[in-house]
C-alpha cells in the first residue's frame, strides 16, 4: 500500500509537472540562455547600443527617486494615474538594466516597488473615479489601464525573479499577482470574455502572469476563455478581431494599438509552449497583422489616418518596434523589416532586438517593400476592404488609398468609398483624421472634441460623395455597422492598377460605384490618377464630391472668383455647418481643371461630368467658436438635381518648382479634353488626351475579364 | 634717329605692357597654375566630385544639342529669352568641363557658339520688347539680363581661350565683346554710372571683359566710373550700396542677388591686380557682406524674408555658393564656413571649391557661428538697422529679428519696428514676404501680384503697430525713403539680449518705441521673449498690434468665441480689406494670454496693457477673388481710443508633444501676473511672475548705463 501510495503520488507529480511550465527566468522578451550574447550585443551593435543607453539612463534616473505607490485617486492625466503609469515603465527599464548589467541595485528597486504594491493592493477598492462607459480598475480609473500595467509589470517580475528571495517572491505572488489574476478574471469577467481589444490586454495580462508564476489554469483561461471552451479568449480573438489579411476593423491607428498585447502574449506562449506553434496560428495571422500595419503607412512612416486617427502617428511607435522586432526575429527574417527597424531608430533590448541590430550592422537591410494590395476587412474577409496603389521608389512614391470597408465600430467614420492620395512625401488629398488634440489639457482634456462627431466623422469631411447634404446612414453608427461596402474588382498590373467598389446601403435608393485607377501612359513620367465616381438613383438628388487638398491653388478653369466681402457656412448640419463657402460657380461645358502647387510639385485635377456641374471652393472653420478645427480646404464638384451622375477626374502629377534656384519646369498640364461619351448601366465610356494623343477609357462594370479597356 | 625712334617705341610698349594685364588663361574662378590640382581634386574630394559630376553631366547633355542662337524676340520667360539664358549657362559648364577634362570637344562647343553670337550680335538692334520701366537690352528685353549674360560668358571665354585659334579669338573679341563693351558703357551709360545693383552687373561685365581681353581702359571705367573720377563705378558702389556692416538696404533676399557680381568682379580684380587688395577694401567690406548674408538666415538656411522676399530662398542659392567659396578660399578661411558649404551640398568647380572640398574632407568644419548682432543700415550706418537675437544651438535655436531700418527702396515694406520670431527650426511669428508665385505663369506670369502692394507691403501684414488703420507713411514709398527708424539701444549679454528702437516719422504726431529682450530666467529652460511696444501721441488714435503666427491656438484667456455663421473683412484699405475678422472680444483686466502649439512645442503669449484692450483673431483671404493670398492668421491687440499706450507681452517657449509616443510635457505656462505698473516718459515699470517668483522689469529709456533693470 505504501508502495502504491508512493506510485500514485509520483504519477500525480509527473502529471502536474507536465502541465506546469518550465520555471526559467527571464523568459519573455529576454531569455536566460541568451543573456551572454545580449550583454555583448549592447556593446557591439549601434542600434542596440543606443536603445540600451536609453533604457539604462531611464533606470539610473528612476533608482535615484523615492519609490511612490500612491493610493489610486485621480482620473486619467491626474497625479496618481501618472505615477502608476510611470512605475510600470521604470520597473521594466530596471528589470532590463538588471539583466544586462547584472547590477543588483536595479533588481532591488523593482523588488521594493513590487513589495510596496503587494502591501497595498488588496486594500484598494474599485477606483473612486470612473471613465464614462468603461469598466473601472483598481489602480486606474478604467480596467484597461490595469491590464496594461500588469502586461508590463509581469515582464519586470520575470526579469528580476531570480534576484529575489523566495519569501519576497511568495509575498509578491500571493499578495499582488494572484489578487490581480482574480480581479482580471472574476471581477472583470465581462471584459475577459469579450472579443474586443480591451479583452486582449486582459487575457494577455492573465496569460503572461499565468506562465511566469506557473498557474496553468489561468493560461488555459487566457487562451480559451473563462469557460475554456475556446469561444472566447486569446485564440478566439485572433480568429475574430482580424481579417484573414491581418486587418483590424477599426483602422490602422487602432490596429497599431491593438497589436501589442497580441504579440507580447504570443511571444510568451512561444517561449513557454513552443509546441503550440502560435506564430503559425491561422496561417501566420500575427505576422500578417504586423506586415499589414506597415503596409498601412505612407513612406514617411505615418499611418493612413482613416477613422478616428491621431495624425502624425508613425511606425516608430513602441507597438511596432515590438512588432517589427518579433516579426523579424521569431517569424520571418525578411530583410526589408531591417529598413523599418533602422527608421524606427530603436529596438527592444531583447533577444529579438539583438538579432535585428546584428543583422542591420551586417548590412542585410533592403528597402521596405511597399505593395499595391487589397486588404480585406471582416473576420472572414467579406466586409469590403482597403485598396492601396503604390508607384515609384520609397523616396518618391505615389500612394492611393481607397476605403470600401465596414464601419469599423465606434471609431469608424462615415466615409464609404473615400479616397486618399499621397505623393512626393506629403499628403495631396488628405483625410482629416480625428478631431482631437491628444494630451492637450486645454482642448477637452485631450479627449475627442465635439467636432469629432459634428465634423470629422461626417461624410462631407472625406473625399467621397455626400448625397442631399446628409452623411452616410444619416450618421447612425449602429445602422452603418450592419453593412459594409463591397469591392467588386481589384487588379494590379505594371502600368495599370485598378480598384472598383460599390456602396448601396449608405443612402436608401442610391447606388454608388467608385472605380479608380493609377495609369502609366508613355507620354508622361508619373502615372495618372483616374477616378470615376458613378451614382444612380430613381430620384433626383444633390450630389457633392469634395476633394480636400493640401497646397495652393494656382490655376483653374473656370476661373475662380472668390467671395470678397462675406463668407457664409455651406449648410446647417452633417458637417456642412463647419464649412465656409469661398467661391461657387457654374462649370461651362461640364468640364474644367484646377492646378495645385504642393511641396514644389504641381497637381492638376481635370474633371468632367455627364450632367451640369458647379464648382465650389471650401474652407473649414464655420460654427467653430472654440477654434478647434484645423485649416483645411477643398474644391467640390456638385450637381443639384440629377438621378444618375458620373464624376470623371484625372489627377496629373507634374513638374516642379525650385525656390532656391528660382526655376520652374513642367508647370503646364499635358492632359486635355476629358469627355464622358457614354454612361450605361454596364459601362462608362470616357476619353481624354495626353499631349494630343487620344485615350479611350472604358469601364465594363460587369465584365471582369475586360474590366477596363484602354485604347 | 632710328635708334631714338626704337627707344621711344620700346618705352611706349613698356608703358602699355605695364598698364596691360597678364594674359594667362583661365584666370577667374579657375587659374592656370591650379588646374593640375583641381583635376586631381575632382577625383578625390566628395563635395567637389559631386559638383563636377553635375557640371560634366550638364556639359555632356549640352554638346549633344544643336547650337541655337535665335534672333531676340520674346519677353522674359519666352522662347528666345530662355534659349539665351540657357546658352550662357551651358557655355560655362562646357568651359569648366574643358579645363577639367582637357577634352577639346567642350571648348569647340563654346567656340562655335561664340562665333555664332559674333556673327549675329551686331545685326541685332535694341530688343523689340521692353520690360516696363527698365532699360532695354539687345539679347534680352532688359539690359540687366544682357549684363548677366556677359558676366557668365566672359568666364567661359576665359576658360576656353587657349583652345581657340588666334583668328577665331579675334573674330569673337572684335565682333562680340568689343561691341558689347561699347553697348554696356555708351548705350547703357545711364545704368553704368548709377549706384544701383543693375549697375553692379554692368560694371562687373565690363570690368571682367576688360581684364580677359586686355582692355585696361574698360577696367578703369568699371572701377571708377565712365569719367574715371571714382564718383561712380565699382568702388563707389562698394562704398555706397552696403552699410559698414555689409548690409544691403533692400534686405536679405536682394542682398543675396546683388552679391554675385560684386564678388565675381572682386575675384577677377584680385587675380589680375592683386596689388589693389580689393578684398581688403573698405575694411574687408565684401567679406562682411557675405558674412552678413549668412547671418541674415535662420538655422534652416532660409533668409529672413523681410521686404519683397521669396520665401524658401536659402543660402544654398548659387550666389552664396560663390560667396562662401570665395570668402573661405580668398579672404578668411573660417572653419564655420565649411559647415555652410556642406549644407549647400556643392562648391563651384574652381580653385576656391577645391580648397573648401579638401578642408571639409579633412574634417576641419565647425558649426556655423550664428551671432546675436545689430546690423546697421545705410551707407554710413546711420539709417537704423536690424537687431538679431540668437539663443541655443544650431539644432534648436531661438532667433528674433527686429527691423528698425530704412525703407529699403522700391522693394521695401512699410514695416517699421517689425518683429519676427523663429524657434525649433520653424517660424513662430513669420513675415509674409512678397505676394508672388515666382515663375508660376498662371499667377501673373510669375511677377509680383497686385496683392504685393495691397497686402504684403502694408503695415498690418507685419508684426508691428498700425495706427488708425493706415500704413506707415500712408504707404507712400518716396516719403518713407526719406527717413529711417533709429536704434537707440542694443546690448547682448549672456542672459539678456536687448534691442530698443524708435520710429517717429511713420505717423505724424505719433512716437513709437519698441524695446524687445530675450531674457533667460533660472526658473525656465528657454529664454522669454519680452516685448514692450510703446506709443505716444497728443491725440487719441486706434492702435492695432498684430502677431501673425504659425501653429494652432489651443488655449486663451479671455476664452475665444469665434464668429460662427458669418465672416466680414476687418476694414477697407491699407491691407485691412484682405483680413477676415474671426473673433473679437474685450480683454477684462487688460491682460490675458494665448497658447499656440507649433511643431510639437508650445508658445504662450502673455499680454498686458495700461489702457483698455480688445483681442481680435484674424485670418487672411478677404477681397481676394483670385485666391492669391496664402493661409495666414494672427491675433491682434487693439485699443481704439488712446493717446499713449503700452503693449507688454511675454512669449514663453515651453513643453513638447510627441504624437508618436502620445506624450505631452510642459504644456502649462509658468509665467503669470503681467502688470504695467508705470508708464512714464522716461521709463516703463513692468512686472511678471515665473513659477510664483516676481520679476520687476524696468526700462529706463534715457539711461543707457542702466537701460533695463531687472530684480
Amino acid at each position: 500500500m505504501n508502495y502504491l501510495k508512493k506510485l500514485v503520488w509520483a504519477l500525480i507529480c509527473l502529471f502536474f509537472s507536465l502541465s506546469s511550465f518550465s520555471q526559467e527566468h527571464p523568459s519573455i522578451m529576454l531569455s536566460k540562455q541568451n543573456i551572454g550574447a545580449l550583454r555583448k550585443g549592447v556593446q557591439t551593435y549601434a542600434l542596440l547600443k543606443k536603445s540600451w543607453k536609453k533604457i539604462k539612463s531611464d533606470a539610473d534616473k528612476a533608482i535615484l527617486e523615492a519609490i511612490e505607490v500612491p493610493v489610486p485617486k485621480e482620473a486619467g492625466g491626474g497625479k496618481s494615474h501618472e505615477q502608476h503609469k510611470k512605475n510600470y515603465s521604470t520597473m521594466l527599464s530596471c528589470g532590463i538594466a538588471y539583466q544586462i548589467s547584472g547590477d543588483q541595485k536595479y533588481a532591488a528597486y523593482v523588488e521594493q516597488m513590487l513589495l510596496k504594491y503587494a502591501a497595498e493592493y488588496e486594500k484598494w477598492p474599485l477606483h473612486p473615479k470612473r471613465k464614462e462607459g468603461h469598466q473601472g480598475g483598481r489602480i486606474f480609473w478604467q480596467s484597461l489601464n490595469d491590464f496594461v500595467w500588469q502586461v508590463y509589470t509581469i515582464q519586470s517580475y520575470d526579469l528580476v525573479h531570480d534576484a529575489l528571495s523566495a519569501s519576497n517572491r511568495k509575498t509578491i505572488e500571493s499578495k499582488l499577482f494572484e489578487p490581480i489574476l482574480k480581479f482580471f478574471t472574476v471581477d472583470c469577467a465581462g471584459t475577459f470574455d469579450k472579443i474586443h481589444n480591451h479583452a486582449t490586454w486582459d487575457v494577455a495580462a492573465v496569460g503572461m502572469t499565468g506562465y511566469v508564476i506557473n498557474k496553468p489554469e489561468y493560461v488555459q483561461m487566457a487562451l480559451k476563455g473563462s469557460a475554456k471552451d475556446g469561444k472566447t479568449g486569446y485564440l478566439a480573438q485572433v480568429d475574430q478581431l482580424f481579417s484573414p489579411d491581418g486587418y483590424y476593423t477599426e483602422g490602422p491607428y487602432y490596429q497599431r494599438y491593438a497589436l501589442l498585447p497580441f504579440i507580447l502574449f504570443a511571444k510568451t506562449i512561444n517561449n513557454y509552449q513552443p509546441e503550440l506553434k502560435i506564430f503559425q496560428y491561422r496561417d501566420q495571422l500575427l505576422a500578417k497583422a504586423i506586415q499589414t500595419s506597415l503596409q498601412l503607412t505612407y513612406t514617411d512612416g505615418t499611418f493612413f489616418p482613416i477613422n478616428d486617427a491621431i495624425k502624425g502617428k508613425t511606425y516608430e511607435s513602441s507597438e511596432l518596434v515590438y512588432g517589427v522586432d518579433i516579426a523579424y526575429a521569431d517569424i520571418n527574417a525578411s530583410p526589408d523589416l531591417l529598413d523599418i527597424a533602422a527608421k524606427q531608430g530603436e529596438v527592444v533590448v531583447s533577444d529579438a532586438g539583438l538579432k535585428i541590430a546584428k543583422d542591420l550592422s551586417e548590412g542585410r537591410s533592403k528597402p521596405f517593400s511597399y505593395q499595391s494590395q487589397l486588404i480585406k476587412d471582416g473576420a472572414s474577409g467579406k466586409e469590403g476592404g482597403l485598396g492601396i496603389f503604390r508607384s515609384g521608389s520609397n523616396e518618391d512614391q505615389q500612394a492611393v488609398v481607397l476605403k470600401a470597408a465596414s464601419q469599423g465600430m465606434g471609431h469608424g467614420h462615415f466615409d464609404r468609398l473615400n479616397l486618399l492620395y499621397y505623393d512626393n512625401g506629403v499628403e495631396i488629398f488628405p483625410d482629416y483624421g480625428s478631431a482631437r488634440f491628444i494630451n492637450i489639457e486645454s482642448k477637452k482634456g485631450g479627449d475627442y472634441l465635439p467636432e469629432n462627431k459634428t465634423w470629422a466623422k461626417q461624410t462631407i469631411a472625406h473625399n467621397t460623395l455626400t448625397v442631399d447634404q446628409t452623411s452616410n446612414f444619416k450618421a447612425n453608427a449602429d445602422l452603418a455597422q450592419q453593412t459594409a461596402a463591397s469591392v467588386s474588382y481589384f487588379k494590379i498590373d505594371k502600368d495599370l492598377q485598378i480598384f472598383s467598389a460599390d456602396e448601396n446601403h449608405a443612402y436608401p435608393g442610391v447606388r454608388m460605384n467608385r472605380t479608380t485607377a493609377l495609369l502609366k501612359v508613355k507620354e508622361l513620367q508619373k502615372p495618372l490618377l483616374i477616378d470615376v465616381f458613378r451614382v444612380n438613383s430613381d430620384k433626383a438628388h444633390q450630389y457633392d464630391l469634395p476633394f480636400w487638398y493640401k497646397g495652393h491653388l494656382v490655376d483653374a478653369s473656370p476661373k475662380i472668383k472668390g467671395f470678397t466681402d462675406q463668407l457664409k457656412p455651406l449648410g446647417s448640419k452633417y458637417g456642412y455647418e463647419h464649412i465656409w463657402l469661398n467661391a461657387e460657380q457654374a462649370v461651362p461645358g461640364k468640364s474644367g481643371y484646377l492646378s495645385i502647387l504642393n511641396n514644389k510639385r504641381f497637381y492638376t485635377v481635370h474633371f468632367a461630368a455627364d450632367a451640369p456641374l458647379s464648382l465650389k471652393l471650401l474652407s473649414l472653420g464655420a460654427n467653430d467658436p472654440d477654434l478647434s478645427l484645423l485649416e483645411s480646404k477643398a474644391f467640390m464638384l456638385s450637381s443639384t438635381d440629377s438621378k444618375d451622375q458620373l464624376f470623371f477626374s484625372i489627377t496629373e502629377t507634374h513638374g516642379q518648382t525650385n525656390p532656391v534656384n528660382e526655376t520652374t519646369t513642367g508647370a503646364s498640364s499635358q492632359v486635355t479634353d476629358l469627355q464622358v461619351t457614354a454612361n450605361h448601366p454596364d459601362r462608362a465610356s470616357l476619353s481624354f488626351k495626353v499631349k494630343g494623343k487620344t485615350y479611350q477609357y472604358q469601364i465594363n462594370y460587369n465584365n471582369k475579364e475586360n474590366f477596363i479597356k484602354i485604347n
